[in-house]
């Protein structure tokens, strides 16, 4: 049971972040990565905060992913200098910011999966004194980004090499949950399309946390992106990757009202928690409540249910919730607290809200 | 048809709003609040932009409505003196800020459902030169907040009178959709009850826009609060209660894929449009292509469907698309756009991300 006053020091809603568990999670990833001989390269998307992008470079991960200009340039302003930028840049003001970034990192590679996007990094990178490298985006079976075959990575592949300032560095997706056996298949033939051209593939990048654990019995994959493990959440312990006492961030909340029998009512909404379901039921679960649903948010009010023969809370009390998907909560609040024993932490979430 | 490229010195993702719809907006509603003898008081939840809440008050609104603290304090900031505050406020520091606050504008009131926030302002306006006015709210089918029954709103009136420091102003509610006829007469019992024992109640507040147009048809309500109707949304829409050109806010989102037919992924994901659905099917609609679907969102990405037989985008084409639940984009972003003719403004959204 977890009663209140918890953390008196802090005003709810807001989110609590364990080092320790935030420690662990990166350790024990790291450490299967280097037993499986994978390049880890984590998705900052997840914490938006240089100081665990840096715990994680430290731990030995390759560099980060980004998926904006904007968090790759918070991460670079901390002197974070291997970077992935997992997306279609276009545009000239886009463009133009790629190209500074790309020109104070040592290490700056993005992706691509289309002509014009390909045509324009050219363009931007045509008086570069080296190379911006390419991975081709390949769609093998996520539905979204992606070149749709082999046949199509080898063609774009080749386009990439007979153009100025750009130059092909090898194959990434973003699999289905499950799609292993499909990335590698992919990533076979189209390694095996580029070796008989004379392309070399060198990086082969796969990524997601739901199949964390089996990132090794996918061939063909030099490297694993990977975000949601450093905090884990209510979805990942629906897929049974993770437990309760991995989930290192909590929204602390405080019920603000108890109306009827079986309703509490707390402070945190989706302006918090988020709307994000993820195939789940209820937005959230409560830390040591298993008897109580949060079945509905509205912005700023949590609605949990509970059998009305039940009183598991007071008005004033202070619950835990770990939220269905923990990307999004990092994402709306300005600030987390990050705990250690006894001392508390407030730390700025640098690469909020970061759309451009 | 919508065809790019539009807003050429904007990036994408981002959120356009139209002036003169927002005038619109604001001059009709206000003069449908003036024709009926209804307080109109806005909800600044939408629009979180003090310029925004200051023409709803020289259009006429009696004051405007927070749900936080810190949304409070912003507009107090910006000369903003008649603010309700619908929430339940709990805690020495949120009450010290309250107080705070009350003592710097010309009008504060409150809400409260239960006797531990009742007591908790009695002891922070204890010392107070004029009590802080209290709004008893009332659960009048909505399911969240409120007291229970008529009985129980005289009881907790008649605890607030006991009190120092605080007074009982009148009732509040946010009710259910086409609920006008339980707010009606849960307010009538309510002021009869209040009535019988000498209990004046002259502020009886009611809300929400999906009835914004019913608003004169409910008996007992003296003010309507209404938050969405300043941009309106496409659930809105889909209720009927305003046109797609009554639509002020649009998501600005560019074509960065095509990547199979019938499909297009663009660079706004939930980030920006978030995955609130309001009952809908898909995220958002595409201004000018009833054709195609928004089905599904990651983080930075969404996913357009429609005929695999149709090719309405090109890559980097530009589309506008009218989110599901309007409040929650604007709470997404740092900075929106106003456009009025040719003339582009970028402006902070000053309130945004305050859930303290």
């Amino acid at each position: 049971m977890t009663r209140s006053p918890q953390y008196p020091e802090l005003d709810t809603p807001c989110a609590v972040i364990n080092l320790d568990t935030v420690d662990r999670n990166i350790d024990a990833y790291q450490a299967y990565c280097d037993k499986h001989g994978i390049a880890l390269r984590p998705h900052i998307k997840t914490h938006k905060i240089p100081a665990f992008a840096q715990q994680q470079l430290d731990a030995g991960a390759k560099g980060i992913t980004c998926q904006k200009i904007g968090e790759a340039e918070v991460m670079a302003d901390a002197g974070i200098d291997d970077i992935l930028l997992t997306y279609n840049v276009l545009g000239d003001r886009k463009l133009a910011r790629l190209r500074a970034l790309f020109d104070r990192v040592k290490t700056l590679r993005v992706v691509a999966d289309n002509l014009p996007v390909v045509k324009g990094l050219s363009r931007a990178f045509a008086d570069s004194a080296k190379p911006l490298e390419i991975l081709i985006e390949c769609d093998t079976g996520g539905g979204r980004c992606g070149v749709q075959s082999p046949q199509a990575a080898l063609e774009l592949a080749q386009k990439i090499q007979s153009l100025p300032g750009i130059t092909f560095a090898g194959l990434m997706t973003y699999p289905a949950a499950g799609g292993g056996d499909k990335v590698a298949t992919f990533f076979g033939d189209a390694m095996a399309a580029l070796d008989g051209v004379g392309i070399a593939c060198p990086i082969r990048s796969s990524g997601g946390t739901p199949d964390m654990w089996k990132a090794h019995e996918v061939a063909n994959v030099t490297e694993h992106r990977i975000g949601t493990y450093v905090y884990n959440d209510r979805s990942l312990m629906a897929r049974g990757v993770c437990g309760e006492v991995d989930c290192a961030l909590r929204v602390l909340a405080e019920v603000v009202s108890l109306p009827a029998p079986g309703r509490a009512i707390i402070d945190a909404g989706s302006k918090v928690l988020t709307s994000d379901l993820l195939g789940l039921d209820g937005y959230g679960c409560v830390v040591g409540h298993p008897e109580v649903a949060v079945v509905g948010l509205s912005e700023e009010h949590g609605i949990l249910h509970f059998d009305a023969a039940l009183s598991p809370f007071e008005i004033g009390e202070r619950i835990e919730i770990i939220p269905n998907h923990v990307c999004v909560v990092s994402n709306m609040l300005d600030q987390v607290h990050l705990v250690r024993g006894n001392d508390i932490k407030t730390v700025d979430v640098a690469a909020r809200g970061k759309v451009l």
